[in-house]
């Protein structure tokens, strides 16, 4: 028998996210701020109403999973091969710099008298290591705020997504050598195989998986909750698969499922779906879950100063890396502006690769505080910043959300009046 | 960090409910009944490939809030107020006759020499508490089946759901009664009050959430997220505070917030976001999880003999107890079967309730093997039996469904048009 107090956290967190969303939304910020917030207002950080559960926990790693999997979904794959050779200097860049950056900012910090560390590495391999922390890149919650710009199938939606996706790849690259420089029973050629492997297998059983899948959806007179259902089953094993057999994120996994799945006419249904798990269930748990990690730490003079030039070195490193490849690529100004700016973001990849670095003595106990904060302020700074610049664009999409919106509701009214009887068979 | 096992659990789960549901469903049983199958398969009594955790249990446990929600959300309330006095009679019945039952068949078995007992309480009250276990009626089985045949809103599905959840609250009097005999800390007098308190509670807050809800939700333009959102949260709250304040199940707190919520002309609109959230992630988990809970208890002829009497018990005391109640009510001999039939599956809460007992000494550890069977046997039958009985009714409203699916299918092919740039604006 399980407890009772999840039914409470979870209305707790469905209430304080749509509240807080709304709210934020009132004063012209993406809904996503308001999520985050809720989480940061629950957790130990400020009321300390809700704790940390496994079970939340759980559900937020399954609704990241979810989202990546949707983004997938609305991934434009023709765009996407476009943009491949950019996405990946885009990624390359947005991964060097930040590396030279968080090194830079702590060379003058991590040293006897200034800040002391506990680590047991020398100070060269951890001020590295705080520059490999600054490459992740946690692209949930600007793929979150593209979608509510209605800005995730534009040309730097798909830029920002490819990098993402080949940020991570980079991601896991660059802290596999740091550990293996630090722990030798790492072999680097091993994890770079595994990765290859994971494309391999990807291209092979995504090609096989899609022929079969597109030809039992199309051969069906309706869709059906079966082909949902496999559908889901299908993005759960890739991101299993991905972390497990491979060493690669499962959002990974499953964002690599969804745009196997998006080349499928009916792909519009599967979305439709997952949207309603997405937002009533998974979503509010995920967002306010990042919240919910944060404890916020004790501040001397030197440990803030020190946050402040991290947390600048996160934004400037990003922007400026990711925007110089987007400009060698040639997109235009405005273009590299929202392309850096949605790599911003760290989000919980950030607070993964600490913990582990942490754990094998990269990192000192002292500076897990400021990047913590480093972590919450890029993550809800890059939502509020998106806005801002892809305020002046084209127009979006949103008369055609519209649209859908009012059909929606036609056939909803249609139902209740069937429901009710007053349509004849 | 939580492990990544989960995902790979939920995969197998989606696709082994679904395989085999779509397999009884060929050999016209409900799909259910293979779902609870997929449980047995995958669990420690057959394959062993899934093994119990707790977010599985948690998720299960939240399945059951939403099913039972989803069935509020459905019932008819005027023709829940017509049949309520007559569930009243047919709960009552369905209490006494299988209490008289379970007692008669446990009388001849447990004594020395037969089967012994390790329990510490008298075999007196070790008899009448396996009686009390027999009471329990596990509804959710019964209300996935009569949604599978179009039924749940009919007249007798009416009777048989509001029958469920009088059973539920006279369930929990028995076993309160038995256990402050066997216990002298627990005050009958305490838990009779609190469980009036919970329906005070809950007409008092019911009728102001439905006041409020019901004029947002008839003002507004058109239904958003954050109306389904707040429907949820109130299903949430309601089944916490049922659970946790009053110590009333958690599922009836959630039947009565969608019985609150199902009077509002929109709520189909929430039903159908529901219905999603529920076959896509927590039903199959809920009813594979009562198959992961079973163990196959090691066999005796006598242990045999006896389960094979105390299955035949279960059946017939509730078949006759809660038939001969409908038909005192002027229900037809027709519709008491069906209604005997409905109740007749014990699932998680005779379970439950047996852990219950054997924890305080009612119930010894030779017992609970028979009582596995005996649940998992009712729960696989109710379904079947269901079926057979509904078979030669009145025709459902299967073509009404056709119907929305159809509208449904339209929709789809408009909004991919849409998104496809086909329509223009």
């Amino acid at each position: 028998m399980t407890g009772y107090k999840f039914l409470l956290d979870l209305a707790i967190i469905l209430l304080c996210t749509k509240l807080l969303g709304i709210a934020t939304n009132k004063v012209q910020m993406p809904q996503v701020v308001g999520s985050l917030a809720a989480g940061l207002l629950l957790g130990p950080a400020m009321l300390g109403i809700i704790t940390e559960t496994d079970f939340l926990q759980t559900v937020a790693e399954l609704g990241v999973i979810v989202l990546m999997f949707g983004a997938g979904l609305e991934t434009d794959i023709k765009e996407l091969k476009k943009s491949g050779k950019a996405s990946f200097v885009i990624a390359l860049c947005g991964v060097v710099v930040p590396i030279i950056g968080g090194f830079a900012v702590s060379y003058f910090f991590n040293r006897p008298g200034v800040i002391d560390s506990d680590a047991s590495c020398t100070l060269f391999l951890q001020n590295i290591f705080i520059g490999v922390i600054l490459t992740a890149t946690s692209v949930s919650i600007t793929v979150e705020t593209l979608k509510e710009l209605g800005k995730l199938k534009s040309r730097t939606g798909n830029a920002i997504l490819g990098a993402a996706i080949i940020d991570d790849i980079l991601g896991i690259v660059a802290l596999t050598v740091i550990t293996s420089l630090a722990d030798p029973s790492v072999q680097i050629h091993l994890v770079l195989l595994k990765i290859a492997g994971f494309f391999l297998f990807s291209i092979v059983l995504g090609y096989l998986f899609y022929r079969m899948y597109k030809y039992w959806m199309t051969h069906s007179d309706k869709m059906r909750h079966r082909h949902v259902i496999i559908g889901f089953a299908f993005c759960l094993l890739m991101a299993y698969v991905a972390e497990s057999w491979f060493g690669v994120a499962d959002i990974t996994g499953a964002y690599i499922a969804g745009l196997i799945i998006s080349n499928i006419n009916r792909s519009t249904y599967l979305q439709e779906k997952f949207d309603v798990l997405s937002y009533l269930l998974l979503s509010p748990v995920f967002f306010a879950n990042i919240g919910l990690a944060v404890e916020l730490p004790k501040m001397t003079p030197t440990i803030a100063l020190f946050t402040i030039l991290l947390i600048l070195a996160a934004i400037l490193t990003k922007v400026l890396g990711c925007g110089l490849g987007a400009r060698m690529c040639g997109y235009n100004p405005s273009q590299c502006r929202r392309i850096g700016i949605g790599m911003v973001s760290r989000g919980e990849v950030a607070l993964i690769v600490a913990s582990k670095g942490a754990a094998i003595g990269l990192l000192g106990s002292s500076f897990m505080g400021p990047i913590v904060i480093m972590v919450v302020t890029t993550t809800v700074l890059t939502p509020i910043l998106l806005k801002l610049v892809y305020k002046n664009g084209p127009v979006s999409n949103v008369r055609e959300e519209e649209n859908i919106t009012a059909y929606h509701e036609k056939l909803t009214d249609l139902r209740r009046s069937i429901s009710k009887g007053k349509i004849s068979q």
